[in-house]
């Protein structure tokens, strides 16, 4: 063994061999999950027949249905997973979801040496830091840049072109089936209407709880805050909020304010502490934010010294997430290796302090405003506007609070008489507003 | 040696080499140019300690003016750039712009084994190819992050998460000072003022040339179409136009068309024709390139399969073009390699088949219209629209007419014989309509 082969490492010897192998051979490919990213992946492999790379298998529970005539004759067609992951392909494309069973293939592939490409939010956001280091041990890598905001470069941004910045802050809308329902429901449809209206598109699960409910977005955040922040977290501790409880008059009412509603996951860091949610909150027209319309996703990375990042476009849908499982493969065959981001385990509070928009429901009777804006003032919270419009009926008035920026826990120390008053019916709608 | 070293090339031995060294001690860094930018990136490096650079040394002429009380002592203050070449600095980081003496002395860097981060446009523009050619055959990397857009991560993001894509149309705002300018003139101010008020803030050189006529961002575009478009071009084969023909009148008659003008570098790939220009264009106010204000820079790449990926900020100042070289850098300490995106020598012509703003400015008689719309029918141009508002005087009267999308040749031989026309005031002010 030469002197050089001794000062380098197990890793960097892997990465040696993986140079040598491209040199011989194309990176052979392995599909675990034939859905639309990854028919899409192969379409690409197919047609574009990027330099070093080769499909070679593709695996999918009742595979028979799947074969596409298109795919090249050697490509293999399995049912069976192990099979697959005892082969000689090179790299696992895994496009199952989920943390079970593809937490466990994702970790057999890597435990074998593979690579793996992955657009598995959820597994990265839960164990991205564990399955890293498992692949470096054993000389494979793990890549996902199709994981957060499918065909738009924020992973790659982040990595290789923000690394040198300080990255403060992080807001993104990071869901397109939310941004599809509260851009329609900007232009005057309702809830119900709409997400029957995006299940039918396919852009909404029959259950549409992952997005609505912010798990999704959630999960992405936690990503990206690795990235940007350099904090481990763990994503259950961001609590997310739904958008379920938006309607026509929250629109009408934002529009009032030069504002419109958008499903916003985000992230800072003040004076050391982390804070992270995601939720339905007040975009001002003229943020970024405002401009993404149907499934599109945005990523705003704000940093000490370059200042804000805005990185737009598809953010799902085959094609574009399959556009980012092929650069992650052309990656590997170029045996590019990642900009290694150091991150540190951290925990992460809700606390923010921005200003709010908060909309009441009631049957009218005198003392509501008075009692309100005297919870308010208890604890020290400054309002910013009242807002009603006339022509809604005296059995069920929906007004606005807008006050200035506090902290979500006093927010919520103030609601809580008035969420209990017997006008009330419904709860309070609280949304941050984005400035 | 062993059978893994013999299947290596001396490429991937110098990157292992690189890698080897990185164990040792970090990278030792040497700024040529202490200007804005150049001490932009020591602040960085000096607060923010990223793993694995050290500055050891910076060039300037008359270096004694520029030595700074926060840089750490051991750094070498130097005006001779033949001394810091032979050092044993690892990386060249090259600020001095413009292709003269930069260019030779990144050339002698690279024939000096080292590796040359650099964010001089004109210099990558010009020889990147060549240069990147002399990095690989002597075992360095050449990056050029800053080179495009700033702080904005636009190369990585093309070289590492659109690469599997194909990229078939790019547009941008290229040039922070054009944007300035025209972002001011949209709310209302002269193009005069607003250039004296950007030379004194100095966004604008005494000699704006090469910013206002569109040189700058020529070469960005050219740098960009290598990535994205995947050719090696010219770049004085892309005729720009100047800014410096647009007044207060030509925004007044954009805003009644839903529009405002920007100046943007525009290149696309139609049925194998390679097409790009720079200018001042008018954009729709529902697009992307309108939103940006002031000195923003904004890239929109279009793929085949991932659409329209936008990526905007900070192009230009100190700290955001030191956030690129930063990265740059610690992605030549982790041993980053670049994804190579293969390219091919191109001729690039001035084609485009697009919709039309012309704006003339007459001595008011009977008949003009009627020669205009005649010249454009008889080269099967059809009118859209015709606007003359009123308030002008007779004697300096401007208008407009827009046209339905035709090919830049035949609309300049149109306005030949109406450019001649002895009414004419001014030569008449011919924009792309982005749409």
């Amino acid at each position: 063994m030469s002197q050089l082969e001794d000062a380098i490492t197990p890793h960097e010897r892997a990465a040696a061999a993986g140079a040598a192998r491209k040199a011989d051979r194309p990176l052979r490919i392995a599909i675990f999950g034939f859905g639309t990213v990854g028919s899409s992946v192969a379409r690409i492999l197919v047609e574009s027949k990027p330099d070093g790379l080769e499909l070679t298998h593709v695996f999918n529970r009742g595979v028979a249905r799947k074969r596409v005539d298109w795919a090249p004759c050697g490509v293999m067609w399995s049912e069976d997973a192990d099979a697959v992951l005892n082969s000689g392909a090179d790299v696992v494309v895994e496009l199952v979801g989920g943390l079970d069973p593809a937490g466990a293939w994702v970790r057999r592939a890597l435990e074998n040496g593979k690579s793996v490409v992955t657009a598995n939010k959820k597994l990265i956001a839960f164990h991205g830091v564990e399955l890293e280091r498992l692949a470096a041990a054993r000389g494979g890598h793990l890549k996902y840049g199709a994981a957060v905001a499918g065909g738009i470069p924020v992973i790659p941004g982040l990595e290789q072109g923000l690394a040198g910045d300080r990255i403060e802050r992080i807001e993104g809308i990071l869901n397109g089936t939310c941004n599809f329902i509260l851009s329609r429901m900007e232009a005057g449809a309702e809830y119900a209407e709409v997400l029957a209206e995006a299940q039918k598109r396919g852009y909404a699960e029959a259950d549409p709880t992952e997005d609505v409910g912010g798990f999704d977005a959630r999960a992405k955040l936690a990503i990206l805050m690795r990235l940007a922040l350099r904090v481990q977290v763990d994503p259950e501790e961001i609590i997310p909020k739904a958008i379920t409880a938006v309607t026509a008059v929250d629109f009408s009412y934002a529009r009032d304010l030069g504002s419109t509603i958008r499903q916003v996951a985000r992230a800072n860091r003040r004076e050391g502490r982390l804070a992270a949610t995601v939720g339905p909150m007040l975009v001002d027209r003229r943020s970024p934010l405002a401009w993404s319309q149907g499934t599109e996703n945005m990523v705003i990375a704000s940093g000490r010294y370059g200042g804000d990042v805005v990185f737009s476009g598809h953010g799902a849908g085959g094609h574009p997430t399959a556009v980012a499982v092929v650069s992650d493969l052309l990656a590997l065959a170029h045996g590019s290796r990642r900009v290694e981001i150091p991150s540190s385990p951290a925990r992460v509070g809700g606390e923010f302090e921005v200003p709010h928009f908060i909309r009441f429901l009631v049957k009218d009777r005198p003392g509501i405003v008075a009692a309100i804006t005297g919870a308010l003032a208890a604890e020290q919270i400054n309002i910013r506007a009242i807002l009603q419009k006339p022509g809604y009926p005296a059995d069920g008035l929906p007004f606005v609070v807008t006050v200035e920026p506090c902290k979500s826990s006093a927010l919520k120390r103030a609601l809580e008489p008035v969420r209990a008053m017997d006008c009330m019916l419904a709860e309070p709608l609280d949304l941050q507003m984005l400035e």
